[in-house]
């Protein structure tokens, strides 16, 4: 099943809209969305661990402390990321969250508030504050669409997904977006995504299912290795689908988060498939680890080298490179063990040259989907892990000035 | 003073010789090389951190081991890494150091090997041994400038630093040489460096004192953060000057270690500057660090960003991703006390937008060396670092199917 060719089904009692508040220094188009729950949604929230954060990243951070973790709107934009500007920063976002509440008679630690575009630019929040009651008027549940496509910077196409399953009898919707991963354009500032689903959940099985999302799908995903000031992962459950609420067990929590996986690391996946420069996706899977711990060390290993995404842009059977990333890993193995396979192909074997068609492998390397398996023979341990080819027109869009 | 200008003074009792094995798939050339101390030199010698360790290295690691930590000759050759290569890969290094040492007189432990070149190519060991007879023949004090040329691979040019001191009245030597920083080229396996002295030192201080030479340069050097399978550094003092014995202690072993220093961190340099598509040099200078170890993380961070390194390549004076790689450091800052400079102009002040010509710093940052200084505002700790920008050229050439 792909759930990007299915008609998403909006979670009841979401509302959507974007508009143009010509915050982007390049270009134009709408920079400006705004999503609104009817009801108040429980709010399960992860920020970047970058010890730089955004404005908009504190503000959200203390909203949700303040307000117990049940909110009713996000306001969000490109263009500008709102890092590193002082006090003034502080303020700006502040001005955003209180003006949305205003609109849709909430208080001001109901909103939440995400920026991604240039660090360091003072945002002008009255460039927001006056495009916001005209997105007021337009909410619409259909106006997911427009949001995400407002969110984007860098990124070439919207990513969306959805599911819908039943608990209990109860038809149940999740929809998530998400834009631009990879810190990609000069000094932009990143990784933003949003999940609205109408299922009601206990707190604690949010916050629990939030943390196993995001570890299956965007822990999990690298364009460029860096970590943006602005990540943000925002999830939130309005509970209207009037589900028996879903907690900790059971076999409810065990489908529903199963769903929200899929929908996440669909997203995910289209994140890097449209990382900067990108003209290939490639899953590393890792089997045969003595430890769920070694076999994610070896993946991510493997997804955040140079010469590996390198040689998948060159259509290269490097092997050897594979080899190199496994043992700087930082985990023990023995590599007289470790078998690769690129597709169905062996290209190592016990450590060593494997024999195999050099050049039908390369022609089979151009496709735009490449599985890199590396088979430790340590135990039965998995992971997974997604990361796209290095190419020159990375280089060539980063190394550009500015202006 | 740039030991590079000096004419360097070769340690006394040291020969060097090279010749061709036609061990190189690409082109052809000198790729073999034979050291010889003419009497017993103490070693200290680091290797790699990479789990998947070349024949060579384990080799060396065992004759350093069954030696006594002394050895007299070091064979070394390019084009072939002898890596990934099996049982087969430990013989062809135990051979070529058992022919060198019959050749010279010595015990096979008393032979060091170190190997660079493509991972996963059987290493014919017949080409290494038929050429040593030769290579003995000629070894010279000045054949140390072919050596320095036999072990290059992607190097447009050798590495070679010297240095003499006096120590208690008695002239001493030291020289040193290096190739190929970054697993560059494809499947290639990587950084050799050899250290050579005359003088006579305490094990336990030759030991304290290669640490400290790695520590202040070569582990503060990236290209492109790869480790490699091959990576291994030599230092021989053979005792020849017939200074007193520097030991732990002292102002000889302050004089020495700084000299050693200065040499190394002269070849580690030239290593970045000739990195793969490199066109720029930037130190990274960290200060008002809480510790030496946050300056240290800091430093790092930011010379394995891709995104600082592509900034380097179009000369932008792009301090939003600085502080943002500062802030992926893993380490406790106050973001509102960092001031970030280019050169000398300040580009970002209190964790926010400087003013400056940004025309004039662009020009300037079109230069071969970048200075970025890092002012942390927590303490007095300092920490140094080189990188090379990060251009188009580094991921052709890494891109490029290897036949």
């Amino acid at each position: 099943m792909n759930p990007m060719q299915q008609p998403i089904e909006i979670p009841q009692g979401f509302l959507f809209a974007a508009g143009e508040a010509g915050l982007r220094t390049h270009g134009s188009g709408p920079d400006l969305a705004l999503a609104y729950s009817t009801v108040p949604a429980r709010v399960a929230a992860l920020f970047t661990i970058n010890r730089v954060k955004a404005a908009p990243v504190l503000v959200s951070q203390d909203h949700l402390k303040r307000g117990g973790y049940v909110a009713q709107a996000i306001v969000v934009n490109a263009g500008n990321a709102n890092c590193a500007t002082g006090p003034a920063g502080m303020h700006a976002a502040r001005q955003s969250a209180q003006e949305a509440a205003k609109l849709l008679g909430l208080r001001r630690e109901q909103v939440l508030v995400a920026s991604t575009g240039v660090i360091g630019v003072p945002l002008d929040a009255r460039r927001i504050t006056e495009q916001l009651p005209a997105l007021a008027r337009r909410l619409h549940p259909e106006g997911y669409e427009a949001m995400s496509r407002a969110i984007l910077t860098t990124d070439t196409r919207p990513k969306v997904a959805g599911q819908s399953l039943t608990v209990s009898g109860h038809p149940v919707r999740i929809v998530g977006m998400a834009k631009g991963a990879g810190m990609i354009y000069p000094r932009l500032a990143t990784m933003l995504a949003f999940f609205f689903t109408d299922a009601a959940v206990e707190p604690r099985f949010l916050r629990s299912v939030a943390r196993r999302m995001c570890e299956a799908s965007f822990n999990r995903i690298s364009v460029d290795g860096d970590t943006s000031t602005n990540d943000t992962v925002f999830l939130l459950a309005n509970g209207m689908a009037g589900n028996p609420t879903i907690g900790v067990r059971g076999a409810a929590a065990e489908k529903f988060t199963q769903a929200l996986v899929e929908v996440a690391q669909t997203v995910a996946i289209e994140l890097v498939r449209d990382g900067e420069g990108a003209r290939k996706l490639a899953e590393i899977r890792v089997e045969g680890g003595a430890s769920e711990k070694q076999a994610d060390a070896v993946a991510r290993s493997i997804a955040l080298s140079s010469l590996v995404k390198t040689a998948l842009a060159g259509a290269d059977p490097n092997w050897g490179r594979i080899l190199s990333a496994v043992g700087n890993a930082g985990v023990e193995f023995d590599p007289a063990r470790v078998n690769i396979y690129l597709n169905r192909t062996r290209v190592c074997r016990r450590g060593g040259a494997a024999a195999f068609d050099e050049g039908a492998l390369q022609r089979e390397l151009q496709e735009q989907s490449v599985l890199i398996r590396v088979v430790l023979g340590e135990g039965k341990a998995e992971a997974r892990f997604w990361t796209c080819d290095f190419t020159e027109e990375y280089v060539r869009i980063n190394a550009s000035y500015r202006t």
